[in-house]
């Protein structure tokens, strides 16, 4: 891996994810807003290192750097076979798969590059099955960035002309790619001069909020305000708020979603003070396999998330914490959820079946 | 002000404000726990400075800082009479109430300060007008420590053995002087052998709960668990919490109460899961001039509280922020109020009104 420190990344005209030069290119998020560089990613064991460790996160961002770092493993046999091709993005997709264990779109991505080898290849030449693994990941990448296109014009219908909106995490375009799904959906109202304004939830232990969504409301010139997580309701109970909006990692078949921590008190808060929440993700999050949110893992992260930021001890050196990086929010609390086909409504384990599962074959060409 | 850098300051050897050789000595809170040093205060105004800036912290802590700031104000006169000494305790008082806005325990206490100098004083030499203001001041204190010992006692009551509790911010022995509040009721219960659990919120923006609870769930040795503020609502919902209780900035006539922002959110949750949630705090946080919370004046702190951690920017430099450092929590939520007088109950306009006025002549000598 490498370090690209010059140019500076610019997410605004750089997809947070992308592939060139044979190597997957990513920007680092664990460092925004203080440095803003590009990753070089050489291998799959940097791949599924560069996503447990966040310098790539958000669903799809990590749907896209795992598709890619199947890629990677494809074309690091050297002189091997077509079976031996297949066999190295086949460990690929093992060792990704093991990097982080909630969001539904990294899986919905290594089934899509699994198809490809499911595909009838025996009768490629290995560089033709490496060529077609690239061409998937770069599909995978495009339906992305597609998708999400819909998804915010979807979303438009749930905005109204000068609304107060309070979103938790970061879901916009270095989570999701160039549109971003529920902090796109603001920044398209803004765009469209509906006169919004958004709360920021912080959102700890990572500060995703502060460093990312709150540098993209500024780079795209919406007017924010940044709250610490706790104070979200207080801004509800002043009535600033009109709707609470959020990403999501996972949603089960019945519409129970799991997102960033944090996301389950919002929706308590919403439905406490009569402020409809809504979850903004694409079919690609869906888990029709999952019947209801019990059946979601959710990642439990490091201690020293919570005990320290950037090295600086903030708690006794071995406090017990408990740092569940997710929770799930139960479909009831739920008023919509923003799709690419449209704001889907409860029952959800009606509305939701419009999204088939992933074919077993992905692969098309 | 000087800092003594040794001994180390230890609050359970030490009362985290005392008056000591002429100078008001405070263990300093805002480097807790990576620096545990005491402050030797000399003037009003480094006292409100130091209660500004949040050395010393905690509703009952600041109003005895606050009290002895005044008799560093009546001190520091030199040659003048009883009249000059009595301007520059009412100088003293003013300047000391600008400090902080919210907690109700520091009007109390520099009532009780204003009390001695509206007694008949006239006969008094200026000696003996200070040796007044410091004998108040002292009783302020030991009234302070009194109170609290029984409150944690009248507590017990809520806590059942092997409870799960959450708390939020800090309402140890820091903040309210060697029994605390609303941890004094946890640690008593687990000195009591209940056999208990606390979760503790590590409270944004200055991490109080990280910080300062979690140190002193430590040095007690009481099973705990530090948690992200927007964790609460997993552990609620895990089950594995039975009662939620914090501490208290200032109470109006109907229950309405003021404590640390994200205190109204824990409420909340705590509703949405069938969990009591309570108040601990003694009759000087009561505000019965007060009638309800929309008259409670909640201060608003500095953005770079939000914006920086120790120096370290975790967000734009300019961003905007919101950073009330106190909410209020409706009276209808909170299912009793801990005080040295038992637990009250709902309707708290009926039940608190048992705390009477301050009397306006505090002075008793």
């Amino acid at each position: 891996m490498h370090n690209r420190d010059l140019p500076l990344a610019d997410p605004h005209r750089t997809d947070s994810v992308y592939f060139d030069d044979g190597k997957l290119h990513l920007i680092d998020q664990t460092m925004l807003p203080s440095e803003s560089r590009i990753l070089e990613i050489e291998s799959p064991r940097e791949a599924a290192e560069a996503i447990r460790r966040l310098s790539v996160r958000g669903a799809m961002a990590i749907g896209v750097a795992g598709a890619y770092g199947v890629v990677l493993g494809a074309v690091s046999v050297e002189g091997g076979d077509t079976a031996d091709v297949a066999e190295a993005a086949r460990e690929a997709i093992a060792m990704i798969a093991g990097s982080r264990p909630t969001a539904r779109n990294l899986f919905w991505a290594l089934e899509r590059m699994e198809g490809v080898l499911k595909a009838d290849i025996e009768e490629r030449d290995p560089q033709e099955l490496i060529e077609m693994l690239e061409s998937e990941a770069g599909r995978i990448a495009s339906d992305t960035v597609e998708t999400n296109r819909r998804l915010v014009d979807c979303g438009q219908s749930i905005v109204q002309e000068g609304a107060g909106a309070l979103t938790h995490c970061h879901s916009g375009a270095l989570a999701a790619l160039r549109y971003g799904t529920a902090l796109g959906v603001l920044i398209e109202a803004h765009r469209r001069g509906k006169g919004i304004h958004v709360f920021v939830d912080e959102t700890r232990p990572l500060l995703q909020g502060a460093r990312i969504t709150a540098w993209e409301m500024e780079r795209e010139g919406v007017p924010y305000t940044l709250i610490p997580d706790s104070a979200a309701g207080v801004v509800m109970s002043e009535g600033r708020v009109d709707l609470v909006i959020t990403g999501a990692d996972r949603i089960a078949a019945n519409g129970d979603t799991a997102n960033k921590v944090g996301t389950y008190t919002l929706a308590v808060l919403s439905r406490a003070h009569d402020i409809p929440f809504y979850i903004a993700a694409p079919g690609s999050t869906i888990d029709l396999d999952c019947p209801d949110g019990a059946g979601i893992v959710i990642e439990e992260r490091s201690a020293d998330e919570v005990r320290t930021y950037r090295g600086v001890l903030v708690a006794p050196r071995e406090a017990p914490v408990y740092n569940p990086a997710f929770d799930v929010t139960p479909a009831d609390l739920i008023e919509g959820i923003v799709t690419e086909k449209g704001v889907m409504s409860p029952p959800y384990s009606e509305s939701l079946s419009v999204f088939g599962r992933v074919p077993p074959k992905g692969n098309s060409a």
